[in-house]
C-alpha cells in the first residue's frame, strides 16, 4: 500500500519505519530541513525497544510529492492538523483513509471538513516515542493501536489498516468504542498532564501530593460530564480515578509529555483536552470551573516562559 | 504605653522599632535565637524607606516576660497566630487590647478563643517589611495602618492606637469598614499573590498573560460571594478587577509575599486565603471551585517542593 505519514516527528518515524520495513511503500512528509537531510543522506535509523535499525526512506515537503495515497497517517501536534491537512490535500483521493492516533479532543470534527466521515478511522495508541537526533529517533512500548472506523459501514476498511498495523508490529487492535479509550486518554492527559506541566512535577512527585484526590476529582468529574453529554461515553470517577493512579503507579518518576513542552518551551495542546471540555461544556450548559482553571493557568504559563503559541 | 510585639520578624521589628523611637516602651518577642541574641548585643537596626536606624531595643521569648502589656501587636504568620496566642497568655490582662494586622481572613475567631471581643482591634497594612540579616530588617511604603474596634463601644480605644500609630510615623487612620479592606487585601492576596507562587512569575508576567482576565474573575467572585454571605461585605468585581490591574502595575516586577515563600521552602497563607474562602463557601452552600483548586494546587506545590507545612 502507499502509506504517507504526515508530520515525521518521533512517532510519526515510528511507525513509518515499521511499516516500512514490514513491506509497505511508505513516504514520510515534514517540513523540518535538518531531519529531512539526514534521511536522505543516511536513511532513517530508529531505536525500536532498544534495537536499533537504519532504513532507506522516502522523506520530503508535502507539495515535493504527487499521487493519491491509499492510507495517510497524521501525527502532527493536535494544534497543527488543520494546517497539515490543507498542504496534504492534494493527496487526498476519494478512496484515500486517513488515520488519526492524534491526542486529545475534537479532532474528528476538524477531519470531516477536508473528508468525508468514511475516510475517517479514529484510534489511539500507548506507543510512546522520542527525537535523538535529525534523522534518528526511538519508539518504545508495544502498542496498542486501537482503530475504529467513523462511519458504520467502513468497519471493513478500518480493519486492513488494523492487519497492516499487526503485520508491521504495531499491534494494532480492531476497536468498538474508540470514543471512549480517546475519552479515557485525554482524561490522563488533562490531569496528570496537565498538573505535572504546572507543578513542574514529576508524575510520582504529584501523586504523593496530599491534595491529589481533590486534584483529580474536580476536572475528571468534568470531562465524564462533558463525554456524556457530547457523545454519550460513561466515566465512571472512582474507576477512572483507579486506572489513573494504577498508570501513575507505573510510570513514576516520569515527566509526561506537557511537562516536556513547557520545559523545552513548546506550546502545550491544553485547548484539545481540558479546553476541549469547557468549550463543549459551554455548549451543554455544564459548568467546568476546574478545567478552565486548568487553561488558563497552562496558558498563563505559557506566557511567562514566552512561549508563542500562535493564538 | 507597655506595648508587646508578638513576632518580631520583618514586620514587627518595622513596627516596633518606629513604636519605640516615638516614645513608647516596646518589648519584642519572638523565638528565632540569631536575632534576640544580634539585638541583645547590638540593637536593632532598621532602614525605613532607605534611612538606616538603630535603637537598643528589649526582645525575649514570652516566657521570659511577665506582667500585662496594655497592647500586643501580633505579627505573626497566619497558620502561627493560635500558637502565639498560647504563649503569650500570661502577658494578656482584662485591659491589655490585641491588635490584629494579620494577612488573611479567620483571625477575629481565632482571636476570640483567647480574648474578650472588646479586646480586640483588626487592622490592615499596606507597610511592606523585610529581613536582612538577624537584627537587622528594612521597613518600606507609607502606610497607612486601618484599625477598627471589633465590639461598637470600644471605638474609644481604637482610636487611642490609631495615634499612637500616627504619632510614631506609622500612618494610623481609623476605619469605619476593616471588614471590607481585610476582604479586599485577602482578594489581592489569593489571586495576584497565589497566582504568582504557583506560576513562579513576577506581578507584571502574571498581568501580561492573556488569561489574566478568566484567571482573575473565578477567583473574585467567589471571594465577593462568601464576603457577602458571612460578612455582608459587598465587592464589585469589576471594580474590584479594576483596583487588582492599579495594585499590579504599581508592583511590576515585584515577587509578592507567597512567591517568596515557596521560593525560600516556606509553607504559605494559602489556608487562610482561597482555603478560607472554600471553608466558608461549605457552610454558606456556595459553590468555590476556582479557590478550592488555587488552594489543592499551591498545596501540591507546597508537597512538591517538600515543605513541611504541619498538616
Amino acid at each position: 500500500m502507499n502509506i504517507a505519514i504526515a508530520g515525521s516527528g518521533a512517532l510519526g518515524c515510528g511507525f513509518g519505519y515499521m511499516l516500512q520495513k514490514n513491506g509497505q511503500n511508505v513516504t514520510l512528509l515534514d517540513y523540518w530541513e535538518d531531519h529531512i537531510e539526514a534521511i536522505r543522506n543516511n536513511g532513517l535509523t530508529v531505536s525500536v525497544n532498544g534495537v536499533k535499525g537504519t532504513l532507506p526512506m522516502t522523506i520530503a515537503r508535502p507539495e515535493e510529492v504527487s499521487g493519491e495515497m491509499d492510507v495517510i497517517f497524521v501525527f502532527t501536534k493536535a494544534m497543527g492538523l488543520e494546517k497539515m491537512m490543507t498542504q496534504i490535500n492534494h493527496l487526498i483521493g476519494t478512496k484515500t483513509k486517513i488515520v488519526c492516533l492524534l491526542n486529545g479532543l475534537g479532532h474528528l470534527k476538524t477531519l470531516e471538513a477536508f473528508v468525508d466521515r468514511r475516510n475517517i478511522i479514529m484510534g489511539t495508541t500507548v506507543w510512546t516515542a522520542g527525537i535523538i537526533a535529525p534523522g534518528e529517533t526511538q519508539l518504545n512500548g508495544n502498542g496498542p493501536v486501537e482503530l475504529q472506523n467513523s462511519h458504520p459501514e467502513e468497519e471493513e476498511a478500518a480493519r486492513v489498516i488494523v492487519n497492516i498495523l499487526k503485520d508491521s508490529g504495531l499491534f494494532g487492535e480492531y476497536s468498538k468504542n474508540v470514543k471512549y479509550t480517546t475519552w479515557r486518554k485525554a482524561c490522563i492527559n488533562g490531569t496528570m498532564n496537565a498538573l505535572c506541566a504546572l507543578l513542574d512535577a514529576s508524575i510520582d512527585q504529584l501523586f504523593a501530593s496530599p491534595s491529589i484526590d481533590s486534584l483529580l476529582n474536580g476536572i475528571v468529574d468534568e470531562f465524564a460530564a462533558v463525554a456524556k453529554a457530547q457523545d454519550d461515553i460513561e466515566i465512571d470517577r472512582d474507576e477512572m480515578i483507579h486506572y489513573l493512579k494504577e498508570v501513575a503507579s507505573r510510570l513514576g518518576s516520569h515527566y509526561p509529555s506537557m511537562h516536556q513542552d513547557l520545559f523545552n518551551r513548546r506550546p502545550t495542546e491544553i485547548d484539545y483536552l481540558n479546553g476541549a471540555v469547557v468549550e463543549a461544556a459551554e455548549k451543554y450548559g455544564i459548568e467546568a470551573p476546574h478545567c478552565r482553571r486548568m487553561t488558563d493557568l497552562i496558558h498563563a504559563k505559557e506566557a511567562v516562559l514566552e512561549i508563542k503559541t500562535g493564538r
